[in-house]
């Protein structure tokens, strides 16, 4: 695909955001269309056309365990086999390996009930939290804000924890760690208007998404976020001119953003860095020591998620100002 | 000091941010009134009382050894032994070992000339940049934006990347990593309209500000930012009632902020996580379960600096809106 084509899909995808999110979708995915490991093996429940606008129903990252009148006391019985049901997957027709996954996020809608957990053993200060915790949440149609611990009332914005294409290998990958398919990235900043990118690994690419998270702040910290089932609307797109793309990045109006994983927080920082400078020199023609001070003067590093071991997430953004005509 | 008089005293401090900084200095500090480490021999050059206004001059941080026809080859000959010039130290009278004193930034206005570089050896990706780089500008008295690498437009938002008590040692310390006592960290947040809060150490505190940067990403990856001289109006006010207070927070009319320094990001970030729980348990009454639930659905983990050697810098933001009447 020529890079003329590029510069269009790339604009028309980052703007169908919430703004402008009057797109119709086509094809359909109910809560029971499932799985929940990733893996080149596991066979798509839809395949469709580049372009196509999918509308998913997902679970919430228990899978059931969970409902309004539990207490901390179940979470010490919670199975963590079923976690993360993910809707799909979607076999995308003509996305090829070395291809990149566009996935547009149009529309998020939190479902009726919601959780949080304290789960002992899991969590970035697993070590000092050796008791249960749970809250749950019930959410009315259009709720934009929900009351959370110490009665601080917290702002509702949807995201999908977990997006990724299959990655290349048989083998049944536990949903815990993002890997280089993206996966349980747990980025609150995913949110309606934003657009994914993933490498497609296999043929089709075999995208899946689920975990959604009505709340979460960078770093999920305790292990989960306001766990909750979702209506996703989201449009996939193949795109031929990304080489430089080796882990999942994502843009929305405002920024272009750079995702790393690593076994510490200081690796994933230094592969996201190093994935800013590569599509600094790819994108702007800028050379390597320019995009490292361009880095340095003007994009940010934050701490998506330090709870999915064994792999953190580190993202880096650059704000689109900087080239604004 | 009663709970009741700190509650007076934060709003009061956090809401002479740059809206309504028609504040006076009434003490005053130039360019050649500095120092270059933290320690607690080091003698003030300013007493002052608590509460006083005080407007001081900064200079680059390599003190001079930039000019608007240096070269990248100047860089190959930079001395790091005058680097971060800061002036100060100020003693704040009444300022007694375990208070906090509060530092609200007020006015920050950049001076005439700011660089920026690559120094071989430093910066998060040192083995891999091993040539020097460096750029000058300047600056007319107003301009928003400049011109950086790439062509990048560069909005500027100036900050003290240097703002530091004296440590309880009379040894002579390196300006180069931040500690618990604040100095060089580097948080592209620290704009003004900021109320920064350090340990007081020593007496008297003796409070230094230098290292101003024009502009800087979460990260500062490359070792340096805009380096550029300034003028900062500040404000002290000593705090008797914020015990649990052990590295630098800080706060603006949007949201209250941890810092935590390691010699990995992860540590780092555990730490500023840990003193989150130990603010909202402190100062909401909330357990400390409900404290780590609530940072990990709405507080967000940010990476100040990677650079400063052997210490990174992680920063946790909590939005006040959380706990809006």
């Amino acid at each position: 695909m020529s890079r003329l084509l590029i510069v269009l899909l790339v604009p028309l995808a980052a703007c169908n955001g919430p703004e402008s999110a009057s797109v119709t979708p086509e094809y359909f995915l109910y809560q029971d269309q499932t799985h929940n490991k990733f893996s080149a093996s596991i066979p798509p429940v839809l395949m469709v056309p580049d372009g196509a606008v999918v509308e998913v129903y997902t679970k919430e990252a228990s899978d059931g365990q969970f409902f309004p009148e539990s207490t901390a006391e179940d979470v010490l019985s919670l199975d963590f086999e079923p976690i993360h049901p993910l809707t799909g997957p979607v076999y995308v027709e003509d996305a090829e390996v070395g291809d990149v996954l566009a996935v547009t996020l149009h529309e998020i809608e939190i479902g009726a009930f919601g959780w949080t957990a304290i789960t002992p053993g899991f969590g970035f200060l697993a070590d000092e939290f050796t008791e249960p915790y749970l809250q749950t949440f019930s959410f009315e149609k259009g709720q934009t804000y929900v009351t959370g611990p110490g009665g601080a009332r917290i702002k509702l914005e949807p995201f999908p924890g977990v997006m990724g294409v299959a990655p290349a290998t048989d083998s049944l990958l536990s949903t815990i760690p993002p890997r280089r398919n993206g996966g349980n990235m747990d980025d609150p900043h995913l949110v309606a208007g934003t657009t994914v990118y993933f490498p497609v690994l296999v043929p089709g690419a075999l995208f899946s998404i689920g975990d959604a998270h009505a709340a979460q702040g960078l770093g999920e910290v305790c292990g989960t976020a306001i766990e909750a089932p979702m209506r996703i609307v989201y449009e996939v797109n193949i795109i031929r001119d990304k080489p430089y793309l080796i882990e999942p990045q994502y843009e929305t109006s405002e920024y272009y953003a750079v995702t790393g994983f690593g076994v510490t927080i200081d690796e994933a920082a230094r592969k996201a860095t190093r994935y800013m400078l590569d599509y600094l020199v790819a994108e702007r023609a800028m050379s390597r020591p320019e995009a490292y001070v361009l880095s340095s003067l003007a994009a940010d590093l934050h701490i998506a998620e330090t709870v999915d071991v064994p792999h953190m997430l580190v993202t880096m953004h650059l704000p689109k100002y900087l080239f604004a005509p």
